[in-house]
């Protein structure tokens, strides 16, 4: 496709002098080429394709860098990108060294406020509103937030918070129904009740939308009539106060967030409103590409496609399907089990799971800290709660998993899936902290399966032979051991280090789990230049099996660990400390992740990166024998 | 007094057998009860005399603990300890081995989840209720929470969950318009404007109260008569659903939370319902005891008092007076410092700042994830947000520390309260992991003032000659340094370790921050035994000053760290990490708290169970010099 408006010479401040037509077309466009860019490097579609038009009306009717922008999450944003200088380096989206996914304030004069983790821009938005005040200003600071990030609790802090000081800012809520899943909870169905009871669905010809129609007047007077509106509302339809009004926000809508016009009369008016406004748009996922609006789910973050084909599901295996399949086949066993997720059932591969066990699964909306809290609860009644969520959004419940489950000694299994490096969602989707946090965590114990049947076998052990917290956590992706198989057979060998190859003793290397592999690779390295060691794969982290590792080591003397997380608090270095403490003359060097500022690309860049590929192990070991 | 009701017979099911009289004695005595013993022990005491009828309600109308009930934080359960079987150990509250003052599973059958945190029991007790549906029993589950509680984000999506699910569960929302100071928020306007719209205040004419009169009817028909209700009240009142009954719940209230007959009937009518019921309920903080109904919030949290004469406020120095006075300075003195806090101005020392600068203070609720994130948004557009919370609370927000402020390195200061052992509060209130998890924070500074004057300087470093995130760790009370002031005059010497004593080579100890005092005994312990070495003091943790450190200790051989903290990615654990990458021969020993399961007692049988007393330090130095 060939564009005729959107491109390098289309400067954010000329969107507001382009026609009716010309906007359509670059809706157009920008659809075109948001789908040509993630069917060719992936990324996020479905929400992106969703607020195309709410973009286009931003850009018309507010003046960025002036006025601020806050996308909560970020990935809805590509538009925005687009339009904001960043047509021309689009096609490096989610490379290394190349436009990220989500909103980075390094990249843009545009971009505001870094997001990636869900449910933020509420906050951060009032924050930069109230700097705005201080300083006498008058910019306007939007909130773009969809309704599945509305669920979590940090959304809600904000609204209660914003709607108190009546602070000047708008709040779109995009409301599409969806979190990556379909969307739960009371807040969800509430919205659907205010959808159907204005009318929204059926006509336009209600209170709704009549701002339209009055797109010029003064300020006292919008505010007036915003006012009648909802009394209007509330007397004529029986429609009563939203929950925002009750909360002391103003509210607007629902309305149709694909109708570019109407929402740029709308937001004309909605601008110049001194209080807290609640803009409610409804928008379709994945709109204008049929295979995204028919399955939005399969089309939230997706690799590279082919456009006419769509994405094939691949069902290829991966450590988060065989967790899928072993938690089910658990639960078939136990009674007892349970499981939780936190508006991932999808991604966590609990689907199936949610199927068999419909009664067994509790889908808690994006809010990890309610779903840490609740499974103590269920969890104190004597159920197993499998609470699976990702590395890096479950440190947003760190006090919920000490507070509610580990001071109680609560049985409570924690699947951490996208243990570790990521790839191309960047830093804050990097999954470094979890060992680092669970060792602060008291009773919690640790595993790190290197494999698929060490994924199993650590989840049997975690559910069938631990009366505490248990966290077993393993990466994102396709594990390279799919035919070896683990590297021992009992589950009562679990604790134990697994040798993996044993060819001398100048050195042992410890790897935790999944990073066996790039150590294997390090090993052949310094055996190249005739350096022969141990190496040991490690999936018990906690209660650390010193005894274990000083019996498997011999008389190695210096024995280094790799692990894929951070070093402060991890597995190394707690080791270290404890071998120190317990009179060891082992010499023991900790390899883990100082930089936790990695930002998208490869696998393989994130490890070189963070400094645990194997040619920076096997220099580590070199540099440590000769000194 | 002498109690004719209340004692060591009281058998908590008896409670359901007494006469409407008796039940009045019962509550007279249980607050002089909870008066006597507060007033001799500390504890919590508005709260506490607020819940009394509650409380006696509650026990008269459920078969505890086949019913279940979870008090949110904890701190309005003295009655129900006292109901419970707790009568005689009563007086030992808050003491080391006696009764804790929050729900303890530990404790008594009667207690079914640990609480302490606030905002948690929703979701604890929807894990419960899912757990007895999955059992398929019928007995009764109760969330107890404050209108405080309600705007921490955990309990609102405990709420959205709840809601969604329609599990049989009553949350009772304990109306006293207060946190710990008074409350914040659109939702605590929202509670008043429902108060004040059923007529409440004025009379008990209305609508609301008249399951008082139909005490026994069966479950279809109360259940109709609760939908009748709420459409009748929008009829007639002109009040529209309540925000509760838009997420899902039934809604009944507001109601007097001190009228006992009407809680009784109530309670006994809301018992049989099969879906999720938020009862209302009005009471009033420190109900009964004049002092402390006049000034809730310095009845809140106090220590041993004289019941006649009431608490005085000392106005005595501590270190949260320093950081206030400090604060307040800096601000006067840089246009560009606000404050923020989480529900706790008085707590934090920060009520004088927000009368000095109202228009730079906000105060976000108990809401620390929205009030770091807010505060990131404030940092981003160029002011330098002081964010004030204690140290168990601040790891609320750990992901948010890390996602909206270090990531984006925005220059926030955290102002680090209750670091250490708190005493009598326990270990949900102990302030044990933040070293630890600030380490785990890039770009993060980590300060740990020894005094008062040290924390000026602290906190002027943080403000005036940082440009990232920065934290300032100080603990409860006073400080024992109060005259003699620190042990560097330049804020350029803030980075340096600072001598306390020097007397011996044979060890060197780095005390870190407040701990300082303990270690210059354990120094007097082993110059007792003849064993001489230096001791230096560290404000400065991170970056790691391991140059100067190196330095000052010249010859020395053995270091020790001492640090009020968390064993696991403290500063000792990092110190010693990094001198070993440094090839330094020195050998270090880091001295921290292992055991994180501290209950309540005084500071020093804190220290002691910590292991970082002045005898423990010693005997560790001893010890290891002789290995």
């Amino acid at each position: 496709m060939e564009y005729k408006i959107l491109g390098k010479e289309l400067d954010a401040h000329k969107i507001k002098e382009l026609t009716k037509t010309q906007r359509e077309c670059l809706c157009d466009e920008l659809r075109d080429k948001i789908l040509d860019t993630v069917s060719k490097n992936g990324g996020h579609l479905a929400s992106n394709l969703g607020t195309v038009e709410l973009t286009v009306a931003l850009m018309t009717v507010f003046d960025f860098p002036k006025d601020k922008i806050v996308f909560d999450v970020g990935h809805q944003a590509y538009s925005y990108k687009l339009l904001t200088g960043r047509f021309e380096k689009f096609d490096t989206l989610r490379q290394k060294g190349g436009i990220s996914g989500f909103p980075r304030i390094s990249e843009s004069e545009y971009d505001f406020f870094d997001t990636g983790h869900s449910s933020t821009s509420i906050s951060a938005a009032l924050g930069m509103a109230r700097a705005r005040d201080l300083k006498g200003e008058d910019d306007c600071v939007i909130a773009v937030i969809g309704d599945g990030a509305l669920t979590g609790g940090l959304a809600y802090e904000a609204l209660n918070d914003l709607g108190h000081s009546k602070t000047k800012m708008i709040v779109i809520l995009n409301d599409n129904e969806m979190s990556i899943d379909k969307n739960v909870g009371g807040m969800s169905k509430y919205l659907k009740r205010l959808r159907i009871s204005s009318g929204y669905l059926s006509a336009k010809k209600s209170t709704e939308g009549f701002l339209n129609k009055i797109p010029l007047l003064g300020k006292p007077i919008i505010r007036l009539i915003m006012r009648i509106k909802s009394f209007f509302r509330y007397l004529v339809n029986k429609q009563p106060p939203s929950m925002f009004e009750d909360l002391g926000m103003i509210y607007y809508g629902p309305t149709d967030g694909h109708d570019l016009e109407g929402l740029i009369k709308d937001l004309t008016a909605l601008k110049d409103l001194n209080a807290p406004v609640l803009f409610h748009i409804c928008t379709k996922k994945g709109k204008g590409y049929k295979p995204a609006e028919l399955d939005p789910s399969d089309y939230h973050g997706v690799g590279p496609f082919d456009r006419e084909k769509g994405v094939s599901s691949s069902g290829s295996l991966s450590y988060t399907t065989a967790f899928a399949g072993a938690v089910t086949d658990f639960a078939s066993q136990n009674k007892k089990v349970v499981a939780v997720t936190a508006a991932m059932a999808q991604g966590t591969g609990l689907e199936n799971f949610s199927f068999k066990f419909a009664n067994r699964f509790y889908d808690c909306g994006i809010a990890e800290e309610h779903a840490v809290t609740m499974a103590g609860g269920l969890a104190v009644s004597g159920y197993i709660p499998v609470v699976a969520i990702y590395s890096s959004f479950l440190q947003r419940a760190y006090d919920e998993i000490m507070h509610d489950v580990c001071f109680m000694n609560n049985h409570v299994v924690f699947a951490v899936d996208r243990a570790g490096f990521v790839g191309a969602d960047g830093h804050t989707h990097n999954g470094m902290c979890d060992i680092s946090y669970m060792f602060s965590m008291p009773n919690m114990k640790i595993l790190a399966p290197r494999d698929y049947k060490d994924l199993r076998m650590s989840l049997d052990y975690a559910i069938n032979r631990c009366d505490g917290p248990c966290s077993v956590r393993y990466p994102r992706g396709a594990s390279v051991y799919e035919e070896k198989g683990p590297l021992y057979d009992s589950i009562d060998d679990i604790a134990k280090p697994h040798l993996v190859s044993d060819e001398g003793t100048e050195y042992a290397i410890v790897s935790v789990g999944a990073i066996c592999d790039e150590v294997e690779k390090a090993v052949e390295l310094l055996k190249q230049d005739g350096i022969k060691g141990m190496h040991l794969n490690l999936t018990y982290l906690r209660p650390i099996p010193w005894d274990e590792i000083k019996a498997a080591t011999g008389t190695v003397k210096t024995i280094f660990t790799v692990e894929e997380g951070i070093f402060s608090g991890g597995f190394g270095e707690n080791l270290a400390s404890y071998a120190y403490e317990k009179g060891s003359d082992k010499k023991i060097c900790p390899i883990a992740v100082k930089n936790q500022l990695i930002r998208a690309g490869s696998r393989a860049d994130q490890l070189r990166e963070g400094g645990i590929d194997s040619v920076s192990i096997a220099g580590r070991v070199k540099n440590e024998l000769s000194s």
